[in-house]
């Protein structure tokens, strides 16, 4: 990265976010694994011995990922490491440092003395996940952009060879999720209502911090299982997983994909979330909870570190048809098609007003 | 990363262009250190034993870092990936791997059978000299956006505690850099006058492939110092190095900041590339050279891994003043203002008309 920190005073607006960036990523403890952090051309970590690097990249933009008037700014700093970091869960890795490159709009770096810029709360949000699951800021980018836009990165480590894979599932194995599924699906559709709505300030609805509305609750700040995947590694009860951000359907698909499998989910099975309905819960995304397989004989337990665990079906052989079946609680079956979000497709069927969505 | 392979014919587009990068990226020799491609929810790199991650990222935005209509795709999938292999080389890193976020128009992914798109385009010059350098393509993301962007990862190794930083200077050490200076910088005024000059396609005027104008060589395929970076470490001959990616003045203060030291320049020693002139060289970012001090008695080449090495001065103590000193060459001396491009100031000494720019 290429940080300014020269002295060239006619820069004031840029070496003040960047100072501000530095004190809040230097605020944090210095994990052990980040031997240097922000202000020289790279980071540097040390992994440890025996341990593998993973590494994931999401690019979260206004008005596809996030929108400026519908999700307040420590809303969108929390949601974007909380997506690199559920990626980092659904390999079993611990988080070793993030990386965050930031694109935005002038007027959201000005600084109005009686209250903080869109920037600080960004970075507010992002920070205060990042500091509950030890992961310091190493570092990143700022750019002034037309349209908002944050690139999170995360660095995590697991032990060689013991990463969760998407391909590792075979024919027999149970299938499985943590938490509950369709909340942040449903937390969207209340944000596309109140914005149809809204009489008031159409368009603003919502720029404060953080809110009491549960409805909400799982769509502004869903959980990393960070601890879940981490227990999976260590117990090596899993033998595929992969995290659901877009949606059970899709990323199941992928799955079975990678494992050359297919899969049977028992409607009923499924824990939905208290303010959602089914079809949220097949075809939502950015729940963030894991979606894993495990030997059929194997003993899952119910919780997995403090997190509910729910068996919602099975794998069967490649050679079954259709990839995906659904068996409802009449015992009919049906195939499950992937109907979560799709990049230049806009197809977002459980929510046809909504631009923002899961990737 | 959230890549989308699942089986929803509807969106064929982005499963085509995803296909597409994992087969660009899949036809690379696989690096030992890569155990783990694009296809999973993360890539899995193992560094080998003794090294450090060496990490950095970088945000280029359409209008600032590169024009559309100024730059050919192959040229803006270079630039992007020389920027960070640079920010490794002037760490004495040795890339493992490349990550690229991309976020396009949607006109940008669309599929003419006659010509490949600008997509396609942009990642044959990101893997063109990613093959150079053998690093492989392990991941990232793809988005649409309303304006074109490309924030680069790359993730490097080092051996522990041999990386170059930019703290390490200390008085009496000389101060040196690789290759020419300036020759972006002329390039891109090159190209800022071509747009107000032309005629026939205004705001069109360079979309064709690798140009044979020497002029914009320097400035469209900047070659990163890897080798030059990693030699200087199995050496063990510098104390301290930046790579220069905002121009000498600026990059030069950064490293006298970090190290708190002062430096001397003696302008008729810095190597001006051929069609740039002084102020270009001082001043202009994108040159990609390395910036690097070593002990005063040091023993330093003339030519290092086949680029040319010049001294061009000396650092000083911290209670010097000014922070640098450019000697003229008929003796007399003056402060070197840190002039290089700053962002959200549009500041660009060299160049009033031109927006694109070095980050």
């Amino acid at each position: 990265m290429s940080k300014k920190q020269s002295g060239n005073e006619d820069s004031i607006a840029e070496l003040g976010l960047l100072r501000q960036i530095r004190r809040r990523a230097g605020a944090m403890p210095l994990a052990s694994a980040l031997s240097l952090g922000i202000g020289d051309d790279c980071a540097l970590l040390d992994p440890g011995r025996g341990k593998e690097i993973a590494v994931t990249t999401d690019l979260s933009i206004d008005g596809r990922h996030f929108r400026l008037d519908w999700h307040p700014p420590e809303v969108i700093g929390h949601r974007a490491l909380a997506r690199g970091l559920s990626d980092l869960a659904a390999m079993g890795a611990r988080p070793l440092a993030a990386f965050i490159s930031l694109g935005v709009p002038k007027q959201l770096t000005v600084t109005d003395k009686s209250s903080p810029t869109w920037v600080s709360r960004f970075y507010d949000g992002l920070v205060t996940l990042a500091e509950q699951y030890d992961t310091p800021l190493a570092g990143g980018d700022l750019a002034e952009s037309p349209v908002a836009l944050a690139d999170i990165v995360l660095v995590g480590a697991v032990r060689r060879g013991d990463a969760l894979l998407r391909s590792g599932a075979r024919a027999g194995d149970g299938l499985y999720v943590t938490g509950w599924l369709g909340g942040s699906a449903a937390g969207l559709e209340k944000l596309a209502r109140l914005d149809r709505t809204s009489q008031r300030r159409p368009g603003r609805i919502l720029t404060t911090g953080r809110p009491a509305n549960g409805v909400l609750q799982r769509h502004f700040y869903p959980q990393p299982r960070i601890e879940q995947g981490d227990w999976l590694v260590r117990h090596g009860m899993a033998t595929a997983a992969i995290d659901l951000s877009d949606g059970l359907s899709t990323d199941l698909a992928h799955l079975c994909e990678e494992s050359g499998v297919t899969a049977e989910v028992e409607a009923d099975a499924i824990p939905v979330a208290l303010s959602a309905n089914l079809e949220q819960a097949l075809h939502g995304g950015e729940d963030y909870e894991l979606l894993f397989t495990a030997p059929k004989h194997q003993q899952v337990p119910h919780v997995m570190a403090g997190v509910p665990v729910t068996r919602i079906g099975r794998i069967g052989g490649v050679k079954n048809r259709p990839q995906i079946t659904l068996l409802a609680p009449d015992g009919s079956a049906k195939p499950l098609e992937p109907r979560g979000w799709q990049h230049f497709t806009q197809r977002r069927p459980f929510d046809g007003g909504a631009t923002a969505g899961p990737e």
